[in-house]
């Protein structure tokens, strides 16, 4: 994000504060100073400090702000994130706007490192949990952060950075053959080229025409176990093996069971796309 | 929304699109025609048409789209919502832009549609289902929307089009009646003036202060029964109860019974905080 | 305003500064240092100190300023509102920018507490005078600002934050009941329901459908008279009268018998698509 | 302005729409068609059509626009500018912006035919009049454009767009002669360097060392008669005088002797600074 | 590019018209039809329609224009890219944006197509022509578009789409070893992992800890064919072989000797900073 | 430039760092402290620092920079620029961006510089060498600041401000007599009035009609010379020669001829469309 991020931020800030915050400037004096911190309600994982701490530095640049916990971290209940001191006004003009951004991006964090936990391996060890790019519009970097905070991995950030040949462009280009061809002959050689398949005959033909990595789509545990072990056959002398993407169906009942098939990584549109707000709230002191 | 709904969708595809498709230029064949739908995976209340028809529109203005249900209706499972035709690389390109528009704001009206559905009184009737300023950093005009779709109704859009007196307000006013004196002193005379109360005699004493209407917070359903039977008798003779909006402790579990209390709002922050997506999906044809 | 300050004063250094002053550059040496003040050249309520300082501190962010007065403080001719120091250069780009915030801005203080000081009843008191949505394009904010600082009060500050339903919305709604039957089944409870009511008949059908203000529109002293003691005589009993706004053939010459007629409020376009600039300059030291 | 119009245009239209427009949106079914004129309320020089039909267009493109007069026409009281039909929601949203474009362009429009028109000579021709650059922020290139439907001429758009060495570059420079000499040694060619000149040793100064055009500031008639006829004398056998603007005092009282000095041009701020909005209305057919 | 090259293109002409197009407006009459070609006045390869087409109708959606070519075609001089016809004003005012954005980028495409045909080898095939990130601020997409018209091929679109381990990382590493061991901890799957190196001994290293390409920085065609072997012996037994890319020293003389060495790519930054823009006017028919 | 070059930069770092820079975010421990400077690796004038600057403080505002020069040094192959100091990571970040406007720029003026010195007469003296519009969409005033670092000047900066009458106006408008009426009538009076001529008749009706400036195009040494030896005759007891300008067919083997002429300025496009990127370099220390 970096100087992008307080445009987003002040951008949400003029949602809510387009017109001023008439109550507040009507209800406490010009002058009066306050302090306060945001705590979790609930156990979480954090994430959203940087928007928050900009939400409270656009609205005032002269609050003092100071972070108690950085983004990643494990907070109990009543734990405190951030303390906010200066003008009552503008910590209150800026107390939902900084709450809606950790809320949401701590609630993301807190999901993907269920995820996480419910796919570690009996013996250590277990596939990445990765992200999509079923984001919510205008926060993909902020919740692909939060993923990471959560201790899971990111997928492509955006069509441009990465090739995943799915159903649709295999049926455009006319299999699977084709396809990967076009693709090798155009990409460029910093992407790895990623192809969608639906059954082990396509499959096969993928690691026949040489996918750096395969996403198994809809894939049962059998199955995948089975695809895992094509897979390793196919490369069973040299050093690199095609990589292997499980999705669809993933929940946190299912993962542990995916997990087990030896796939290399998860992804789990839900960690972005349902994941409940975390509860935070703004004490005064 | 209107000319700002552009400049929303465009953003979101910037951070899909800003460095092309390089799957989609590779493998499908520029001029490749196609006819697409987006359907409904699951049961839904719809929203969203118009962000996901305008992310096909300002991927190319050429496609051709349909509207085949309108925001608001009730879909099935596998019925559809949108038919796209044209360009299979425009398609490919807008699909998940215009799903992650859809599947956020369909799954708020969603979750709306059941809180509506859940606080109906026996007899007919009921509150109204009230969102809050808890939405999505920059949604928050569609989210709005999507809470209408879903039966509900809108509190405050922004801190300037509503006066909602809260705790902090009145800790740093001095109390109830100075904060209702300040504020009937300053407001603009098109919005009333709504304080938030914790005891029944703080609720005294905003009905003796003129509040024209009342937040009772985080108060048990008992509580808001015997809150109203006092607002009731404050203006028994006269023609405009002072309005009365229940928060806190709200969930699907615990909405009837607060509807039963007789309180005239109930707002409810998970609809737009923690609703999770609604399963839509493109379907070629 | 806020951080949204800063981007419309960059609009206006954009426009008179958007290639350089080529003056200045050409005529100034680098470095020569300056120091001037801001003084009012006629007596004048002040408006206008945040765009003028923001005007300096965004052509060059090393300039020290002071100021000297606070907006809404009443000037004599040759006062000081702020004092600049530093580069001569940079306060040379910037002196028009901010001198025509301020003079546009203080126009309209001045003028609305001419009106203001015309409205007061003998026995003191009087109406509030309120603004209209007759404002510049891009400077709303400010100049709803500048008429509180002359004393008046705000009406809207956009179609979004009040309900006003005038002759028109009445035509297509097929009338004053059906149009406030409409309002108060959609209407955002925090939002008062007003009316336009262009006759005393339009009036008692307002009353008796539940408004909760009407806009007494293009009526003469006698028959606001009227129209008052009929609001008077409609609540009689109860706590709270509906709310009275006069518009129309409001000047300075006729504003004293519309607000001896007892209105609450008496709103004035003139304020700001009409007053004219307050004289300042900026005077070296 | 082109397409810096539309930007212009929408930011005004997010105003007074950034939240939509409640009482239409309630009172006025979807669907209701209209028709509607904006018409003069007083005689006028119109100015502004082009934003005022942006408004319309961006607010809803499927409104059908027509112009029934052209920017710099003479209206009559009564009579129509432009007519527009289509959905009655749509026109109400988007007539106060338009109104507001209109009211204040064609204000200016009129005020400086007035100055026009009051500086004809009697023999006929006369001075240019001209505007200033105080105007209003984000308004400057529409109300030098309604200058030039008055009647008017433009003076400088930017400070990067004309070279006017004025009092305080001199005192920076160390006077009229090196003032003049950096300016000629760095100025682009293709603009002319004029000089502010307060008395008329500093105009001999002035035509000595080149100036292209000086600006005699807050001279009296006499004054100004006896400076044209020093520049006259000085280039006697030469094809090119310098040129003469007149600035300062001057209003509709004075114009007329100012002008009978000879000067070339006549600069008035009050062109832009203080005309008052012209009368215009919205009526529905 | 899609929507987001309106927006561009749209500043660009803001930089050229912001204030209007003083000599066209006074020069030409309104209403002034005319037509014209932009033709190539040299040989050439094309590039820049899009833009070029997009300013004209950005000044005058009215334009009615028509490609002759396509972006990659080669043009012999005289040829025409492209016809317009309409207003002659907007002709005239477009007509530097639209030929300025197709000189610079059909200068890159030649440049391209030169480098593209020195490279070839003897036999046929030969190594893809790269670019690099050392673009024109503001212009990357379009300018790695030109190197695709030109036959090239593009390296990474930014830091984020691509990971390319530098000497300066090898520092802050400590190593080769260290470095390509973070990488693949941390990197998203969809990205190879390329890695600079300066020394054969380098190369041995970052082909032990499986970098999938390395950079051979500023090695003479000697040493490069040594690289190369080394490269070839390492993966004697394996499908996949770890991809090299020459960048350092590449000028037309040079090119074809980095070619025969072997490697797969050669980068050369040339193409995009100091490509002389090809020459395009725009003549009257 | 000045607030404008932070959107600038800003527009450039997105293109970059959109998507943050995931190789340096992976090899390069967060807190690795740095310190690197910009050097020139061949001889050149310098421009771009500011730019730079503002690159690496947008990034990161705890950087420290030093600039070890001024735009428009000349710099030996060696010398430094500037210094930065602060966060490895950092550094790294803002690198390209920075580099690539100092190159582009730094080109730009020494490009310039060589045809200042080769224009320079015998005697010494010679004609200013100007720029045209023909600069690169985004950088106009970035690149016009650069060829005034060469020691060139500039001519228009926009179609606004300048007059210059070219071949097609002539055409639309009928001849140079009708042209040069319509601008004098029109133009504002800060302007001067440039008129382009193909032939000596031409150049003879633009005297006769009082151009202000003349474009002589296309015309060899010999042509040149006739022709400012009419310009001379014309207004031989005059004060003010109209000024001429030469354009077209100018080179570093042309431009000494064509300076031999007399004429005042000669206007070279290749400054800004062809120059080549000054070699510079970031090193570590």
């Amino acid at each position: 994000m970096g100087h992008g991020l307080n445009d987003l931020v002040a951008s949400a800030l003029r949602e809510d504060l387009g017109f001023g915050d008439v109550t507040t400037d009507l209800t406490v004096p010009a002058g009066t100073p306050g302090r306060a911190s945001i705590r979790a309600r609930e156990p979480m994982v954090l994430s959203g400090l940087a928007p928050a701490m900009a939400a409270f530095g656009l609205v005032d640049p002269a609050l003092s702000l100071r972070a108690l916990a950085a983004d990643g971290d494990s907070l109990a209940a009543g734990a405190a994130a951030l303390t906010v001191e200066g003008q009552a006004r503008s910590i209150l003009k800026a107390e939902r706007v900084a709450l809606n951004f950790m809320g949401r991006l701590s609630g993301v964090a807190t999901l993907t490192a269920r995820y996480v936990s419910a796919s570690r391996l009996p013996g250590g060890g277990g596939p990445r949990i990765l992200d999509t790019r079923k984001t919510t519009p205008g926060l993909r970097a902020l919740e692909k952060a939060a993923v990471r905070h959560g201790g899971g991995h990111n997928h492509r950030f955006s069509l441009g950075d990465g090739i995943l040949i799915k159903d649709n462009h295999l049926m455009a280009a006319g299999g699977v053959a084709t396809a990967l061809g076009l693709a090798k002959a155009g990409a460029p050689h910093t992407l790895r080229i990623e192809v969608e398949v639906d059954t082990l005959d396509q499959l096969r033909e993928a690691l026949a025409h040489g996918a750096d990595a395969v996403l198994l789509d809809n894939m049962g545990p059998g199955t995948l176990r089975e695809a895992m072990s094509i897979i390793g056959a196919f490369y069973a002398p040299g050093p690199r093996r095609t990589l292997a993407e499980a999705s669809g169906g993933v929940n946190l009942g299912t993962v542990a069971a995916i997990a087990a098939s030896g796939v290399d990584f998860i992804s789990v549109g839900a960690l972005t796309h349902s994941a409940p707000a975390a509860d935070l709230g703004l004490d005064w002191e």
